[in-house]
């Protein structure tokens, strides 16, 4: 099957229109006519090689929404016209102990991802900016009825992401969270704090945006370039999510944290941050990471933002916008996430 | 009260027998006759300067054990005649959250600790290198009948600082402890770890002392010196405590947990660990640190070592060979711990 998308035809180089097949529906197989795809940091980073060599050309997207058109004759879990999301991965061996915790993100064999890696069949995964898209149906996250399909879309990456390490380090009512950075990642992850009943703090490195950030749910906001945060906000949080991924003076944000409090990197900057052991064992301190989540966390999330309302603030753009766009989030121009429509795909 | 004692003159000169002054014993203290006192690696870097300008003369000395001569009105938890222990600590705000929380080592206003800090009353705190020491009764443990009481010195200091981060991060049945270095530290952790009920491998520079390690209760022994130890084991263990105070290669080690593992320094190399967020971020893992441990914990810790058996393996000197020992500790020359008898103090 012959579909429209738009691909990087190598590093660094601009986006363009193309055709790219999609496989036969398999018999676990769902086949899905995407509507909309958010465009995430990651794409751009892989696109321009900051990850190294990829298989180009490369139709980016991991941030999927759209409608099921097809599933396979073993398929029970969607059915034709269900809304569906696709994150990250589409794929796991499904049998070490990551796959059978849920933790498919972990596997042992390593995640298929939704683009740019070798697939089972040994073709290359291709993501989002695409019409369609083929997988495994234990894959394929169903998008609950009231969240709107465009801004729902960034759910499946940066609504996870935030989502996960918050529940894993008990983020809630009489817990203390702050949100380092207040970007794609960032403003889901004050909605999905502030609706876990946290009390939210924004460290962000200015107070542009502090009226956004007080709207969608935080209840303090403070600029981490002013040295004075440092001193005033000393041990007072239990748990700190870093969304930045340029490197951070772990041990500065490190004395934030109460005791026994946890300081997650959700980004990964390519240099080491040096670490002040002094900084953990004087307040049985933790520096922690955590990369997107498992399938089942993925669709407890979006169930969770479905009742409380959550969806990530989009701007909607047309295909042939995404360099445009790319451009945009590399300087930081975007409150808070691009999705492509994909009806100009077609 | 004037006792005898060994005390640091000044910075890096050896140790020489002096008289200090204790307290009268308050309504809240408990005066107690030392019968030993261990030797910690901390009692070498403070009389070295190597933690900055210490009030000299400083007597060393945070294992204490002996017994109740006398204690104040107030006081109903010891009695005279009782076996009791000291350990890092006498005495904290009482009233911060962690103080609430058993957590005193951790007080917003500071622990008082055993030896060279100021104490309430303006005094200069002094350790348990002699022969007796007047000590808060809350900061005052029981030592359980069937412990050595020499032998049982070091779970003041070396038992509790492995014990907190076992219990803490889990170690027991069913879970991968690996214990960095085998000394003082490790070799309690060993034992502790193989108490609870975890399978113990202990990671040492060479295979020296691993017929000592897998007597102790560990299960395995491997070299960190050779290279295919980080590969064999990659990805193998829940939790690792690192005892070793040198700087160590962390991602190696934190190459070395499975999903979710940890990470844990008890010990603080004066340089920065560079830490890659993707050593976090690709497992879901966790660098943390850890400090001795509550008051409530560590009574917990000495009926637990009662319960099993537990004591440290302990060389027992007289304090005329207090120098010597302590060439012997920076030297790694010790089966695991120097224990001062203070008989020979007076």
């Amino acid at each position: 099957m012959r579909v429209s998308a738009y691909a990087a035809p190598s590093a660094g180089q601009p986006l363009a229109p193309t055709t790219i097949e999609r496989r036969e529906v398999g018999a676990h197989d769902v086949l899905i006519a995407i509507e909309y795809a958010g465009i995430c940091h990651s794409d751009i980073h892989t696109v321009n090689g900051d990850w190294g060599p990829q298989p180009f050309p490369v139709v980016p997207g991991h941030e999927i929404v759209g409608t099921v058109t097809e599933v396979g004759a073993e398929v029970t879990r969607h059915r034709v016209g269900d809304r569906v999301g696709v994150g990250c991965m589409v794929g796991s061996c499904g049998e070490c102990d990551s796959c059978r915790n849920g933790d498919e993100q972990y596997c042992a064999r390593g995640m298929i991802g939704t683009y740019a890696v070798t697939d089972r069949d040994g073709t290359t995964t291709q993501g989002g900016y695409s019409t369609h898209i083929v997988v495994d149906a234990d894959f394929v996250l169903t998008v609950p009825e009231g969240l709107d399909p465009a801004a729902a879309a960034p759910l499946l990456c940066a609504g996870i992401t935030m989502y996960a390490p918050l529940r894993r380090w008990g983020a809630g009512p009489g817990t203390r969270v702050a949100i380092v950075g207040l970007g794609g990642l960032g403003h889901m992850g004050v909605k999905i704090a502030h609706a876990l009943g946290a009390e939210v703090t924004v460290l962000s490195q200015s107070l542009k945006k502090q009226e956004d950030g007080l709207r969608l749910g935080a209840d303090h906001y403070f600029a981490t370039s002013d040295p004075d945060t440092f001193e005033a906000l000393a041990g007072s949080f239990d748990l700190i999510v870093n969304t930045v991924s340029a490197a951070i003076d772990v041990n500065s944000y490190l004395g934030l944290l109460a005791v026994d409090g946890t300081l997650v990197n959700v980004g990964a900057p390519p240099e080491p941050l040096p670490v002040n052991a002094m900084s953990l064992i004087g307040g049985r301190r933790s520096f922690a990471g955590s990369m997107i989540g498992g399938i089942a966390l993925t669709q407890e999330m979006l169930d969770f933002c479905a009742e409380h309302g959550i969806v990530s603030e989009v701007e909607l753009i047309a295909a042939d916008q995404v360099n445009e766009a790319y451009e945009r989030v590399l300087a930081s121009d975007v409150r808070y996430r691009f999705v492509i429509d994909a009806s100009t795909l077609a």
